[in-house]
Protein backbone atom coordinates (compact mmCIF):
# COMPACT_ATOMS: atom_id res chain seq x y z
CA UNK A 1 0.00 0.00 0.00
CA UNK A 2 0.99 3.51 -0.84
CA UNK A 3 2.32 5.23 2.62
CA UNK A 4 0.04 8.17 2.34
CA UNK A 5 -2.96 7.25 0.78
CA UNK A 6 -3.60 3.22 1.72
CA UNK A 7 -4.29 2.81 -1.91
CA UNK A 8 -2.25 -0.35 -3.55
CA UNK A 9 0.95 0.59 -5.43
CA UNK A 10 1.08 -1.07 -8.82
CA UNK A 11 4.26 -1.11 -10.80
CA UNK A 12 4.02 -1.78 -14.52
CA UNK A 13 6.67 -3.20 -17.02
CA UNK A 14 6.49 -4.70 -20.46
CA UNK A 15 8.35 -5.41 -23.56
CA UNK A 16 6.99 -3.18 -26.19
CA UNK A 17 8.07 -0.45 -24.88
CA UNK A 18 6.67 2.49 -22.31
CA UNK A 19 4.34 4.45 -24.85
CA UNK A 20 3.32 0.91 -26.81
CA UNK A 21 -0.97 1.12 -26.86
CA UNK A 22 -0.91 -2.39 -25.06
CA UNK A 23 0.59 -0.67 -21.59
CA UNK A 24 -1.51 2.24 -22.00
CA UNK A 25 -4.31 0.24 -22.04
CA UNK A 26 -3.13 -1.83 -18.61
CA UNK A 27 -2.34 1.70 -17.10
CA UNK A 28 -5.62 2.89 -17.73
CA UNK A 29 -7.20 -0.36 -15.99
CA UNK A 30 -4.33 -0.56 -13.19
CA UNK A 31 -5.19 3.30 -11.98
CA UNK A 32 -8.97 2.20 -11.44
CA UNK A 33 -7.11 -0.70 -8.35
CA UNK A 34 -4.54 1.55 -7.43
CA UNK A 35 -1.18 3.76 -7.80
CA UNK A 36 0.52 3.26 -10.79
CA UNK A 37 4.31 3.31 -11.15
CA UNK A 38 5.47 2.67 -14.99
CA UNK A 39 9.14 1.57 -15.30
CA UNK A 40 9.47 0.34 -18.69
CA UNK A 41 11.49 -0.38 -21.92
CA UNK A 42 12.47 2.88 -23.40
CA UNK A 43 12.98 1.23 -27.14
CA UNK A 44 11.07 -2.37 -27.91
CA UNK A 45 12.75 -5.28 -26.23
CA UNK A 46 10.41 -8.38 -27.18
CA UNK A 47 12.00 -11.76 -27.14
CA UNK A 48 14.67 -10.62 -24.22
CA UNK A 49 13.48 -13.14 -22.23
CA UNK A 50 14.79 -12.58 -18.44
CA UNK A 51 17.78 -11.11 -19.81
CA UNK A 52 19.65 -8.36 -17.83
CA UNK A 53 22.09 -5.71 -18.55
CA UNK A 54 25.75 -6.65 -16.72
CA UNK A 55 28.00 -4.80 -18.90
CA UNK A 56 26.53 -1.58 -20.02
CA UNK A 57 24.86 1.19 -17.56
CA UNK A 58 20.99 1.76 -17.68
CA UNK A 59 19.83 5.33 -17.50
CA UNK A 60 16.20 6.07 -16.33
CA UNK A 61 14.05 9.18 -18.07
CA UNK A 62 11.16 10.94 -15.90
CA UNK A 63 8.43 10.31 -19.19
CA UNK A 64 5.57 12.11 -16.85
CA UNK A 65 4.13 12.22 -13.28
CA UNK A 66 0.47 13.08 -11.88
CA UNK A 67 -0.92 12.10 -9.14
CA UNK A 68 -1.49 8.53 -9.06
CA UNK A 69 0.71 7.68 -12.07
CA UNK A 70 4.52 7.97 -12.58
CA UNK A 71 6.08 6.89 -15.85
CA UNK A 72 9.71 6.32 -16.14
CA UNK A 73 11.58 4.82 -19.24
CA UNK A 74 14.54 3.15 -18.85
CA UNK A 75 17.19 2.17 -21.49
CA UNK A 76 17.36 -1.73 -20.91
CA UNK A 77 15.84 -5.31 -20.72
CA UNK A 78 11.87 -5.90 -19.69
CA UNK A 79 13.76 -7.58 -16.35
CA UNK A 80 16.12 -4.21 -16.36
CA UNK A 81 13.51 -2.10 -16.07
CA UNK A 82 11.84 -4.34 -13.03
CA UNK A 83 14.88 -4.91 -11.21
CA UNK A 84 15.66 -1.01 -11.42
CA UNK A 85 11.87 -0.13 -10.41
CA UNK A 86 12.17 -2.12 -7.64
CA UNK A 87 15.48 -1.05 -6.61
CA UNK A 88 15.58 2.72 -7.16
CA UNK A 89 12.32 4.24 -8.46
CA UNK A 90 9.51 3.42 -5.42
CA UNK A 91 11.07 5.16 -3.00
CA UNK A 92 11.94 1.63 -0.73
CA UNK A 93 8.03 1.08 -1.43
CA UNK A 94 6.98 -2.50 -2.42
CA UNK A 95 4.30 -2.77 -4.61
CA UNK A 96 1.44 -5.03 -4.06
CA UNK A 97 0.96 -5.84 -7.44
CA UNK A 98 3.51 -5.80 -10.98
CA UNK A 99 1.77 -6.12 -13.79
CA UNK A 100 2.99 -6.39 -17.51
CA UNK A 101 1.68 -5.73 -21.24
CA UNK A 102 -0.54 -6.17 -22.74
CA UNK A 103 1.92 -7.70 -24.84
CA UNK A 104 1.54 -6.98 -28.59
CA UNK A 105 1.22 -10.74 -29.61
CA UNK A 106 0.90 -13.90 -27.84
CA UNK A 107 3.11 -15.67 -25.00
CA UNK A 108 2.07 -19.15 -25.07
CA UNK A 109 3.72 -22.62 -25.54
CA UNK A 110 7.33 -22.50 -25.78
CA UNK A 111 7.41 -18.75 -26.45
CA UNK A 112 7.36 -18.26 -22.61
CA UNK A 113 10.63 -18.97 -22.21
CA UNK A 114 11.77 -16.35 -24.46
CA UNK A 115 9.04 -13.48 -23.83
CA UNK A 116 10.21 -10.46 -22.43
CA UNK A 117 6.77 -10.04 -21.09
CA UNK A 118 6.80 -13.13 -18.82
CA UNK A 119 10.60 -11.71 -17.68
CA UNK A 120 9.18 -8.96 -16.22
CA UNK A 121 6.48 -10.49 -14.18
CA UNK A 122 9.31 -13.52 -13.14
CA UNK A 123 11.24 -10.93 -11.82
CA UNK A 124 7.74 -9.59 -9.84
CA UNK A 125 7.58 -13.21 -8.56
CA UNK A 126 11.71 -13.54 -7.74
CA UNK A 127 10.61 -10.40 -5.41
CA UNK A 128 7.89 -12.50 -4.39
CA UNK A 129 5.15 -9.94 -5.31
CA UNK A 130 1.98 -11.07 -7.09
CA UNK A 131 2.39 -10.92 -10.81
CA UNK A 132 0.49 -11.60 -13.90
CA UNK A 133 1.43 -10.91 -17.50
CA UNK A 134 -0.92 -9.96 -20.27
CA UNK A 135 -0.79 -10.50 -23.97
CA UNK A 136 -3.18 -10.32 -26.69
CA UNK A 137 -2.92 -12.21 -30.09
CA UNK A 138 -2.19 -9.16 -32.22
CA UNK A 139 1.17 -7.94 -33.14
CA UNK A 140 -0.13 -4.45 -35.05
CA UNK A 141 1.19 -1.34 -33.10
CA UNK A 142 -2.77 0.03 -33.43
CA UNK A 143 -4.01 -3.32 -32.39
CA UNK A 144 -7.53 -3.11 -30.51
CA UNK A 145 -7.81 -4.71 -27.00
CA UNK A 146 -11.07 -3.95 -26.23
CA UNK A 147 -12.26 -7.56 -26.07
CA UNK A 148 -9.88 -8.33 -23.56
CA UNK A 149 -10.05 -5.28 -21.24
CA UNK A 150 -13.23 -6.39 -19.02
CA UNK A 151 -11.02 -9.73 -18.43
CA UNK A 152 -8.18 -7.94 -16.76
CA UNK A 153 -10.47 -5.25 -15.42
CA UNK A 154 -11.88 -9.22 -13.75
CA UNK A 155 -8.53 -10.75 -12.88
CA UNK A 156 -6.34 -7.38 -11.64
CA UNK A 157 -9.75 -7.16 -9.25
CA UNK A 158 -9.16 -10.51 -7.66
CA UNK A 159 -5.32 -10.72 -7.83
CA UNK A 160 -5.02 -7.16 -5.87
CA UNK A 161 -7.88 -8.50 -3.51
CA UNK A 162 -6.83 -11.91 -2.90
CA UNK A 163 -3.02 -12.20 -3.98
CA UNK A 164 -1.20 -15.15 -5.46
CA UNK A 165 -0.56 -18.68 -4.14
CA UNK A 166 3.28 -18.61 -2.88
CA UNK A 167 5.63 -19.70 -5.62
CA UNK A 168 3.36 -18.65 -9.18
CA UNK A 169 2.85 -15.95 -11.07
CA UNK A 170 0.62 -16.19 -14.00
CA UNK A 171 0.95 -16.04 -17.98
CA UNK A 172 -2.88 -14.77 -19.60
CA UNK A 173 -3.02 -14.49 -23.10
CA UNK A 174 -6.20 -13.34 -25.18
CA UNK A 175 -7.22 -14.75 -28.61
CA UNK A 176 -7.03 -12.04 -31.83
CA UNK A 177 -10.90 -11.98 -32.29
CA UNK A 178 -13.14 -9.68 -34.18
CA UNK A 179 -16.59 -10.73 -31.47
CA UNK A 180 -16.30 -11.89 -27.89
CA UNK A 181 -13.76 -14.14 -26.06
CA UNK A 182 -15.86 -17.44 -25.48
CA UNK A 183 -14.10 -17.52 -21.94
CA UNK A 184 -11.54 -18.37 -19.53
CA UNK A 185 -9.32 -21.97 -19.15
CA UNK A 186 -6.78 -22.08 -16.92
CA UNK A 187 -4.30 -24.28 -19.04
CA UNK A 188 -0.89 -26.03 -19.19
CA UNK A 189 1.90 -24.48 -21.32
CA UNK A 190 2.32 -26.27 -24.66
CA UNK A 191 6.23 -27.26 -24.80
CA UNK A 192 6.24 -27.50 -28.79
CA UNK A 193 9.32 -25.98 -30.82
CA UNK A 194 9.63 -23.53 -33.33
CA UNK A 195 10.91 -24.97 -36.88
CA UNK A 196 12.66 -24.35 -40.12
CA UNK A 197 13.83 -21.43 -37.92
CA UNK A 198 15.64 -18.93 -39.95
CA UNK A 199 15.69 -17.67 -43.54
CA UNK A 200 19.08 -17.39 -44.88
CA UNK A 201 19.36 -14.07 -47.58
CA UNK A 202 22.30 -12.11 -49.23
CA UNK A 203 23.10 -8.76 -48.72
CA UNK A 204 23.85 -6.69 -51.77
CA UNK A 205 27.70 -7.01 -50.65
CA UNK A 206 27.01 -10.73 -51.28
CA UNK A 207 27.95 -11.52 -47.63
CA UNK A 208 24.92 -14.16 -46.48
CA UNK A 209 22.54 -13.04 -43.18
CA UNK A 210 19.93 -15.05 -41.58
CA UNK A 211 16.55 -14.00 -39.96
CA UNK A 212 14.51 -15.67 -37.10
CA UNK A 213 11.45 -16.54 -38.49
CA UNK A 214 10.08 -20.38 -37.89
CA UNK A 215 6.59 -22.00 -37.60
CA UNK A 216 5.19 -23.29 -34.18
CA UNK A 217 4.82 -26.81 -33.61
CA UNK A 218 2.60 -27.77 -30.74
CA UNK A 219 4.17 -31.00 -28.39
CA UNK A 220 0.55 -32.68 -29.19
CA UNK A 221 -2.12 -31.34 -31.39
CA UNK A 222 -4.56 -34.26 -28.90
CA UNK A 223 -3.20 -32.41 -25.49
CA UNK A 224 -6.38 -29.97 -24.84
CA UNK A 225 -4.79 -28.46 -21.69
CA UNK A 226 -2.31 -26.29 -23.40
CA UNK A 227 -2.43 -22.51 -23.89
CA UNK A 228 -1.99 -23.50 -27.22
CA UNK A 229 -5.13 -25.49 -27.96
CA UNK A 230 -7.50 -23.30 -26.34
CA UNK A 231 -6.48 -19.98 -27.49
CA UNK A 232 -7.11 -21.51 -30.98
CA UNK A 233 -10.54 -22.31 -29.71
CA UNK A 234 -10.99 -18.61 -28.99
CA UNK A 235 -10.33 -18.82 -25.53
CA UNK A 236 -8.39 -16.86 -23.28
CA UNK A 237 -5.79 -18.71 -21.50
CA UNK A 238 -4.33 -18.27 -17.33
CA UNK A 239 -1.07 -20.71 -17.01
CA UNK A 240 0.22 -20.40 -13.25
CA UNK A 241 3.98 -20.35 -14.09
CA UNK A 242 7.00 -20.81 -11.49
CA UNK A 243 10.90 -19.90 -11.72
CA UNK A 244 12.32 -22.76 -9.29
CA UNK A 245 13.00 -25.02 -12.79
CA UNK A 246 14.53 -27.52 -10.61
CA UNK A 247 13.05 -31.18 -11.75
CA UNK A 248 12.56 -32.56 -8.35
CA UNK A 249 10.96 -35.56 -9.61
CA UNK A 250 14.25 -36.17 -11.54
CA UNK A 251 16.57 -35.66 -8.06
CA UNK A 252 16.90 -39.20 -7.29
CA UNK A 253 17.59 -40.97 -10.32
CA UNK A 254 20.22 -38.42 -11.54
CA UNK A 255 22.12 -38.75 -8.17
CA UNK A 256 21.70 -42.85 -9.07
CA UNK A 257 23.74 -41.93 -12.20
CA UNK A 258 26.28 -39.41 -11.32
CA UNK A 259 27.11 -39.67 -7.29
CA UNK B 1 25.78 -39.74 -34.98
CA UNK B 2 27.69 -38.03 -38.16
CA UNK B 3 26.59 -40.28 -41.11
CA UNK B 4 29.60 -40.22 -41.84
CA UNK B 5 31.92 -41.80 -39.87
CA UNK B 6 29.50 -43.07 -36.83
CA UNK B 7 30.88 -40.79 -34.44
CA UNK B 8 28.56 -39.25 -31.80
CA UNK B 9 28.16 -35.11 -33.01
CA UNK B 10 28.08 -32.63 -30.34
CA UNK B 11 27.24 -28.67 -30.57
CA UNK B 12 28.59 -26.60 -28.49
CA UNK B 13 27.46 -23.09 -27.30
CA UNK B 14 28.15 -20.50 -24.33
CA UNK B 15 27.71 -17.29 -23.24
CA UNK B 16 31.01 -15.48 -22.83
CA UNK B 17 32.20 -15.86 -26.75
CA UNK B 18 33.86 -18.47 -28.82
CA UNK B 19 37.81 -17.99 -27.77
CA UNK B 20 37.19 -18.13 -23.85
CA UNK B 21 39.41 -19.89 -22.43
CA UNK B 22 36.39 -21.84 -20.55
CA UNK B 23 35.18 -23.05 -24.22
CA UNK B 24 38.67 -23.72 -25.29
CA UNK B 25 38.53 -26.44 -22.44
CA UNK B 26 35.03 -27.83 -23.35
CA UNK B 27 35.76 -28.06 -26.80
CA UNK B 28 39.27 -30.11 -25.78
CA UNK B 29 37.24 -32.59 -23.77
CA UNK B 30 34.03 -33.24 -25.97
CA UNK B 31 36.59 -33.79 -28.94
CA UNK B 32 37.23 -37.50 -26.74
CA UNK B 33 34.46 -38.63 -27.89
CA UNK B 34 33.12 -37.09 -30.82
CA UNK B 35 33.23 -34.57 -33.93
CA UNK B 36 32.21 -31.33 -32.63
CA UNK B 37 30.23 -28.35 -34.06
CA UNK B 38 30.99 -24.66 -31.93
CA UNK B 39 28.04 -22.43 -32.67
CA UNK B 40 28.77 -19.76 -30.18
CA UNK B 41 28.98 -15.46 -29.99
CA UNK B 42 31.06 -13.51 -31.77
CA UNK B 43 31.55 -11.53 -28.53
CA UNK B 44 30.60 -11.44 -24.78
CA UNK B 45 26.72 -12.30 -23.96
CA UNK B 46 26.51 -13.09 -20.37
CA UNK B 47 23.40 -12.32 -18.71
CA UNK B 48 21.31 -12.95 -21.53
CA UNK B 49 18.74 -15.73 -20.60
CA UNK B 50 17.03 -17.15 -23.50
CA UNK B 51 16.68 -14.18 -25.23
CA UNK B 52 16.69 -14.17 -29.30
CA UNK B 53 17.30 -11.73 -31.93
CA UNK B 54 13.74 -11.56 -33.49
CA UNK B 55 14.34 -7.40 -34.98
CA UNK B 56 18.13 -7.96 -36.14
CA UNK B 57 19.38 -10.49 -38.54
CA UNK B 58 22.12 -13.07 -37.36
CA UNK B 59 25.65 -13.10 -38.96
CA UNK B 60 28.09 -16.21 -38.87
CA UNK B 61 31.30 -16.38 -39.18
CA UNK B 62 33.87 -19.71 -40.43
CA UNK B 63 36.26 -19.24 -37.27
CA UNK B 64 38.47 -22.54 -37.99
CA UNK B 65 37.04 -25.92 -39.96
CA UNK B 66 39.90 -28.89 -39.44
CA UNK B 67 38.56 -32.72 -39.07
CA UNK B 68 36.38 -33.22 -36.51
CA UNK B 69 35.91 -29.81 -35.24
CA UNK B 70 34.45 -26.52 -36.25
CA UNK B 71 34.29 -23.21 -35.25
CA UNK B 72 31.39 -21.07 -36.13
CA UNK B 73 31.07 -17.57 -34.32
CA UNK B 74 27.59 -15.68 -34.76
CA UNK B 75 26.70 -12.14 -34.19
CA UNK B 76 24.04 -12.88 -31.56
CA UNK B 77 22.55 -14.42 -28.37
CA UNK B 78 23.39 -17.75 -26.88
CA UNK B 79 19.78 -18.85 -27.76
CA UNK B 80 20.21 -18.01 -31.37
CA UNK B 81 23.49 -19.27 -31.79
CA UNK B 82 21.88 -22.67 -31.04
CA UNK B 83 19.13 -22.05 -33.16
CA UNK B 84 21.14 -20.88 -35.95
CA UNK B 85 23.41 -23.59 -35.18
CA UNK B 86 20.88 -26.46 -35.44
CA UNK B 87 18.85 -24.99 -38.22
CA UNK B 88 21.76 -23.73 -40.57
CA UNK B 89 25.07 -25.42 -39.92
CA UNK B 90 24.83 -28.90 -39.40
CA UNK B 91 23.45 -30.28 -43.09
CA UNK B 92 20.15 -31.30 -41.52
CA UNK B 93 22.08 -33.73 -38.44
CA UNK B 94 20.65 -33.51 -35.30
CA UNK B 95 23.11 -33.82 -32.37
CA UNK B 96 23.83 -36.29 -29.81
CA UNK B 97 24.55 -33.57 -27.53
CA UNK B 98 24.67 -30.01 -26.45
CA UNK B 99 27.09 -28.71 -24.27
CA UNK B 100 27.88 -25.35 -23.05
CA UNK B 101 30.14 -23.87 -20.90
CA UNK B 102 32.45 -23.95 -19.35
CA UNK B 103 31.30 -20.31 -18.13
CA UNK B 104 33.13 -18.42 -16.62
CA UNK B 105 31.28 -17.82 -13.15
CA UNK B 106 28.63 -19.81 -11.54
CA UNK B 107 25.21 -20.09 -12.58
CA UNK B 108 23.66 -21.20 -9.19
CA UNK B 109 20.63 -20.53 -7.37
CA UNK B 110 18.12 -17.68 -9.21
CA UNK B 111 21.27 -16.83 -11.71
CA UNK B 112 19.76 -19.89 -13.34
CA UNK B 113 16.88 -17.77 -14.51
CA UNK B 114 19.72 -14.67 -16.17
CA UNK B 115 22.09 -17.47 -17.79
CA UNK B 116 22.72 -17.28 -20.98
CA UNK B 117 25.07 -20.22 -20.55
CA UNK B 118 21.68 -22.31 -19.26
CA UNK B 119 19.98 -20.79 -22.27
CA UNK B 120 22.15 -22.91 -24.37
CA UNK B 121 21.36 -26.08 -22.44
CA UNK B 122 17.61 -25.22 -22.55
CA UNK B 123 17.39 -24.78 -26.48
CA UNK B 124 18.90 -28.06 -26.68
CA UNK B 125 16.32 -29.20 -24.08
CA UNK B 126 13.74 -28.04 -26.33
CA UNK B 127 14.69 -29.68 -29.52
CA UNK B 128 14.74 -32.72 -27.18
CA UNK B 129 18.60 -33.42 -27.43
CA UNK B 130 20.54 -34.43 -24.10
CA UNK B 131 22.01 -30.92 -23.06
CA UNK B 132 24.67 -29.92 -20.20
CA UNK B 133 25.46 -26.64 -18.86
CA UNK B 134 28.90 -26.45 -17.27
CA UNK B 135 30.02 -23.58 -14.92
CA UNK B 136 33.13 -22.65 -12.85
CA UNK B 137 33.67 -19.96 -9.95
CA UNK B 138 36.17 -17.79 -11.50
CA UNK B 139 35.06 -14.85 -13.49
CA UNK B 140 38.53 -14.52 -14.38
CA UNK B 141 39.32 -14.21 -18.37
CA UNK B 142 42.72 -16.34 -17.39
CA UNK B 143 41.08 -18.83 -14.98
CA UNK B 144 42.28 -22.33 -14.32
CA UNK B 145 39.70 -24.50 -14.83
CA UNK B 146 41.71 -28.13 -13.85
CA UNK B 147 39.55 -28.42 -11.04
CA UNK B 148 36.52 -29.06 -12.77
CA UNK B 149 37.80 -31.29 -16.28
CA UNK B 150 37.80 -34.70 -14.82
CA UNK B 151 34.77 -34.05 -13.53
CA UNK B 152 33.37 -32.26 -16.74
CA UNK B 153 35.03 -35.69 -18.70
CA UNK B 154 33.20 -38.38 -16.71
CA UNK B 155 29.79 -36.11 -16.84
CA UNK B 156 30.04 -35.92 -20.71
CA UNK B 157 31.21 -39.31 -20.59
CA UNK B 158 27.71 -41.12 -18.64
CA UNK B 159 25.08 -38.76 -20.97
CA UNK B 160 26.50 -39.18 -24.13
CA UNK B 161 26.85 -43.06 -23.79
CA UNK B 162 23.48 -43.34 -21.40
CA UNK B 163 21.58 -39.91 -22.68
CA UNK B 164 19.32 -38.47 -20.06
CA UNK B 165 15.93 -38.72 -18.77
CA UNK B 166 12.94 -37.03 -20.83
CA UNK B 167 12.48 -33.41 -20.04
CA UNK B 168 15.17 -32.35 -17.99
CA UNK B 169 19.19 -31.03 -18.89
CA UNK B 170 21.99 -30.48 -16.46
CA UNK B 171 23.09 -27.60 -14.51
CA UNK B 172 26.39 -28.37 -13.73
CA UNK B 173 28.15 -25.88 -11.49
CA UNK B 174 32.02 -26.08 -9.79
CA UNK B 175 33.38 -24.59 -6.87
CA UNK B 176 35.97 -21.88 -7.23
CA UNK B 177 39.14 -23.80 -5.26
CA UNK B 178 42.81 -24.03 -4.92
CA UNK B 179 42.65 -27.81 -3.89
CA UNK B 180 40.53 -30.72 -4.83
CA UNK B 181 36.62 -30.48 -5.42
CA UNK B 182 35.32 -32.28 -2.13
CA UNK B 183 32.72 -34.41 -4.96
CA UNK B 184 29.37 -34.14 -6.87
CA UNK B 185 26.08 -33.11 -5.24
CA UNK B 186 22.52 -33.44 -6.70
CA UNK B 187 21.03 -30.43 -5.75
CA UNK B 188 18.00 -28.23 -6.16
CA UNK B 189 18.28 -24.40 -7.20
CA UNK B 190 17.88 -22.08 -4.64
CA UNK B 191 15.20 -19.80 -5.03
CA UNK B 192 17.29 -16.19 -3.35
CA UNK B 193 16.96 -12.89 -4.53
CA UNK B 194 19.37 -10.46 -5.35
CA UNK B 195 19.38 -7.47 -3.21
CA UNK B 196 20.82 -3.88 -3.29
CA UNK B 197 20.54 -4.51 -7.27
CA UNK B 198 22.27 -1.02 -8.73
CA UNK B 199 24.59 1.67 -7.97
CA UNK B 200 24.06 5.43 -8.94
CA UNK B 201 26.57 7.53 -10.47
CA UNK B 202 26.50 10.84 -12.06
CA UNK B 203 28.73 11.14 -15.18
CA UNK B 204 30.91 14.29 -15.43
CA UNK B 205 27.46 15.99 -17.48
CA UNK B 206 25.85 15.80 -14.16
CA UNK B 207 22.99 13.14 -15.45
CA UNK B 208 22.65 10.37 -13.47
CA UNK B 209 23.28 6.17 -14.46
CA UNK B 210 22.91 3.04 -12.75
CA UNK B 211 25.16 -0.26 -12.60
CA UNK B 212 23.83 -3.72 -12.01
CA UNK B 213 25.31 -5.03 -9.04
CA UNK B 214 24.01 -6.69 -6.01
CA UNK B 215 24.13 -9.31 -3.24
CA UNK B 216 22.97 -12.55 -3.36
CA UNK B 217 20.78 -13.76 -0.57
CA UNK B 218 19.91 -16.90 -0.08
CA UNK B 219 16.14 -18.22 0.33
CA UNK B 220 16.47 -20.36 3.72
CA UNK B 221 20.27 -20.83 4.41
CA UNK B 222 19.06 -23.84 6.39
CA UNK B 223 17.94 -25.78 3.08
CA UNK B 224 20.66 -28.34 2.35
CA UNK B 225 19.56 -29.37 -1.05
CA UNK B 226 20.26 -26.32 -3.15
CA UNK B 227 23.36 -26.16 -5.05
CA UNK B 228 24.31 -21.96 -3.67
CA UNK B 229 24.69 -24.75 -0.24
CA UNK B 230 26.33 -27.49 -1.73
CA UNK B 231 28.89 -25.05 -3.95
CA UNK B 232 30.02 -23.27 -0.50
CA UNK B 233 31.08 -26.20 0.92
CA UNK B 234 33.60 -27.20 -1.93
CA UNK B 235 30.99 -29.72 -3.92
CA UNK B 236 30.47 -29.91 -7.44
CA UNK B 237 26.57 -29.15 -8.34
CA UNK B 238 24.24 -31.10 -10.77
CA UNK B 239 20.88 -29.61 -10.89
CA UNK B 240 18.21 -31.16 -13.12
CA UNK B 241 16.26 -28.50 -14.80
CA UNK B 242 13.38 -28.02 -17.07
CA UNK B 243 11.90 -25.72 -19.20
CA UNK B 244 8.08 -26.28 -18.50
CA UNK B 245 7.35 -24.12 -16.07
CA UNK B 246 3.42 -24.84 -15.96
CA UNK B 247 2.74 -25.31 -12.13
CA UNK B 248 0.70 -28.49 -12.64
CA UNK B 249 0.42 -28.10 -8.56
CA UNK B 250 -1.83 -25.01 -9.20
CA UNK B 251 -3.85 -25.64 -11.82
CA UNK B 252 -6.72 -26.74 -10.05
CA UNK B 253 -6.70 -23.89 -7.55
CA UNK B 254 -6.40 -21.18 -10.27
CA UNK B 255 -9.09 -22.90 -11.85
CA UNK B 256 -10.50 -22.12 -8.53
CA UNK B 257 -10.40 -18.76 -8.69
CA UNK B 258 -10.29 -17.40 -12.26
CA UNK B 259 -13.02 -19.72 -14.36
Amino acid sequence: MDKENNRPLILIGNDDGYNSAGIRELIKIARRFGDVVVAAPLNHQSGKSCAISMDVPLRVKLISSEPGLTVYAISGTPADCLKLGLDQLLDGRTPDLVLSGINHGYNTGISTLYSGTMGVAFEGLVHNIPSVAFSYGSFRPDADFSPCLDFIHNIVDTVIHKGLPQGICLNVNFPKCDGEIRGVKVTTTDMGLWVREFEKRTDPFGNDYYWMTGTYQQADVNDHSTDVHWIEQGYATITPVKIDQTSHDHLNEIAEIFC
